[in-house]
């Protein structure tokens, strides 16, 4: 008997009926005998209606009333799913952020979580009660009501689980897992049974958005299991199925060496690539370039400076497709002030990552994928690798096919070993 | 300088633009130097539209988290009228009812008020921050939200009144005043510039709906001066006018004597009378009728039994006009039981009232009522009393007859002396 906790998105609870569907999943597991506590979000589209709301007041909200606000759209979550429970003959009782108490720090929309005191939620499951908790929020020391910002309800979530010493936490979405790559460009993807946590998060920081960033840290840090489920099943899907679905996040010393090599390909579109040429390569001229780009805001991903040749340097970057105006424009006041040749941009690229924590103790996959890239005529860019991912930039208008011949080089349309 | 309460309901805060020019008042009495604590009820058709969506999953809703889906639209307002403060540069804070905390017992749905903890606005109102409260609802000993019941933002306003010893608690809603009868019936019907709580009380509970009975028991008990005002004047009304405008509910120990004998007319439609006619005068025999109805959770209002003859009485009750049918079934079932002689009733009736604390000291009053309706034609059922209030019964074709002869017998549409 295991103590699980289940964390339900904004499409799982969108309508009443998803919300009865949820009561009828967590009744299942009960009636196998399982401690659950539940997680919920707000009703799809109900924080935006909030948000608009507030903002037809303020343009720019005071946040800690934006959090007062925004945060009744999980507690009339906790409300309707206690109350579907209880029409099951489920004993539930619903928390608030404040009422667990979940304590933050005190940033406003974008609050941490510094600590959880779960003895009411423990009484509970004692008593054989299902706690219903109000994701996304929590209190701060003063009282105030604070949200963790978008994708918060994860967080809160991993971080019951943690101060539970909860045996899993299951994310249910309306995705039924994490995949090799996007099924819409490559429809041989195959659900990944598990992955770790390093490449979860290499995945979702390229692209893949199944889980917040946050939340799979946290799962990483506490080490709690996190799986993530569909929530589009079955309700009465046979609890073994349901227990063995979707994607384990795990931690990478628990795997066995049979672990594959490449766990799966992320893909980013929508970027841009900025070049200054011929600048002289001495120090400070990374922070002289890429200062002013950072004081506008703007997100820089990668970052390649080419050996020198006689002194000068290519310095490349590249930056979100909607600020390339922005930044091509800021770097054009500077470049005297730098004394580089020349700035060239290109806003046609892509980026391309495989991932896989198996590259460590494997030779030659940048080289195999370059070569299955050059067998098709594809022209690299640039080129960035860390310990468990390499990235390359190209014409935007491989993308697809890049995914495409890289999934089948390196077989990942079959079953790992 | 005063320390004043203000409490708007649910349409003085209907939409963006209202709780716009809640925020402009505001604004203006802290122009002039006052101290104010706001109360604010749910956007108009909010707590209607949660308690619906509450009930799609619960036809009978469990109390505790109706409560805690419930109290999101006070919650939703709070935040927003402190954005529309802040907006005009008046410092202003939220406060849920759990962080005030307005401690209440475990009548979930119906809580009554036990303690309210006025340290944290005291502080807020001394470092000029208006604190801005959510009306309605209340925390339990345990943490759990609780509410107090349809208009209980009337009672938070006058609960908080009374904790801080506020100088006037002003409620905010969209009629003017109090008036002497229902305008709609007597155009010349008068705005009482003031009524004590004990008139408010026979008034209120008689039908003119103005504010929640509980609250004005509330001011009573604790001598709050309340004054009833209009939330749809001018925003920018000069403050000297607006202080003075609308029904101040007094204490009648206050009053000077030239306080009118009448201060105004009630009436109830929709009423039925019941009668069981010749049953034995014994004792038990009330309870031998009202009994059964009681226990059908019918609402009984006048009961008159009228002197016994030869053994034998006569007993008239009035209950609401939707349960007359019923009411009579139970008795049709229990009259062979009572040696009754027979059943009459007649759901045509209505009940006009006169209410006055001048009638503890005038003699007549009955008897010139009675007299004027008597010069019309008006035949009188039944005449119940009270210190301060006559109430009779008509025929329901009477009613507006009625409260006109009287309004106009009674000088009511005359400033009194």
């Amino acid at each position: 008997m295991a103590l699980i906790v289940q964390k339900y998105g904004g499409t799982s609870v969108g309508s009443v009926e998803r919300i009865q569907a949820v009561a009828r999943r967590v009744a299942k597991w009960r009636r196998h005998g399982h401690d659950v506590v539940v997680v919920v979000s707000a009703m799809s589209g109900e924080t935006n209606r909030l948000i608009a709301l507030a903002k037809s007041i303020q343009a720019d909200p005071d946040p800690r009333e934006l959090d007062v606000i925004a945060s009744t759209g999980e507690q009339v979550t906790i409300g309707l799913a206690s109350m579907a429970l209880l029409e099951l003959g489920v004993r539930a009782r619903s928390y608030t952020g404040a009422q667990v108490r979940v304590l933050t720090d005190d940033a406003h929309t974008k609050a941490r979580i510094l600590a959880i005191d779960e003895e009411r939620l423990r009484a509970d499951l004692q008593a054989g009660i299902v706690p219903v908790v109000a994701g996304f929020q929590g209190v701060e020391r003063d009282g105030s009501i604070t949200t963790l910002g978008r994708g918060g309800s994860d967080t809160t979530g991993v971080a019951l689980a943690a101060a539970l010493h909860a045996d899993e936490c299951q994310i249910y979405t309306d995705v039924d897992g994490v995949y090799t790559t996007d099924p819409r460009i490559e429809p041989q993807a195959r659900r990944l049974k598990t992955i770790t946590v390093e490449e979860m998060l290499e995945m979702a920081s390229l692209g893949s958005k199944v889980l917040q960033i946050r939340s799979v840290e946290f799962a990483g840090k506490y080490r709690v299991p996190l799986r993530v489920i569909s929530s589009l099943t079955d309700p009465d899907l046979p609890i073994e199925e349901e227990a063995n679905s979707g994607t384990l996040i795990t931690f990478e010393e628990d795997e066995n060496m049979e672990q594959a090599i490449i766990s799966g390909i992320a893909f980013a579109r929508d970027e841009a690539k900025l070049t200054v040429m011929g600048v002289p390569d001495r120090p400070g001229i990374a922070y002289a370039i890429l200062g002013p780009i950072a004081d506008a805001k703007i997100d820089v991903d990668m970052i390649i400076q080419n050996a020198s040749v006689d002194g000068n340097t290519d310095f490349s970057f590249t930056v979100p497709r909607g600020d390339f105006a922005k930044a091509t424009a800021i770097l054009e006041t500077v470049k005297e002030h730098m004394s580089a040749r020349a700035i060239v941009g290109d806003n046609r690229i892509c980026k391309v990552s495989m991932v896989g924590v198996g590259m460590r103790s494997h030779v030659g996959i940048a080289s195999k994928m370059f070569r299955t890239l050059a067998e098709e005529g594809i022209n690299i860019q640039m080129i960035s690798t860390s310990e468990i991912k390499i990235s390359v930039v190209v014409d935007e208008k491989y993308l697809e096919l890049a995914v495409r011949v890289l999934h089948k080089a390196f077989d990942l349309d079959q079953e790992s070993a």
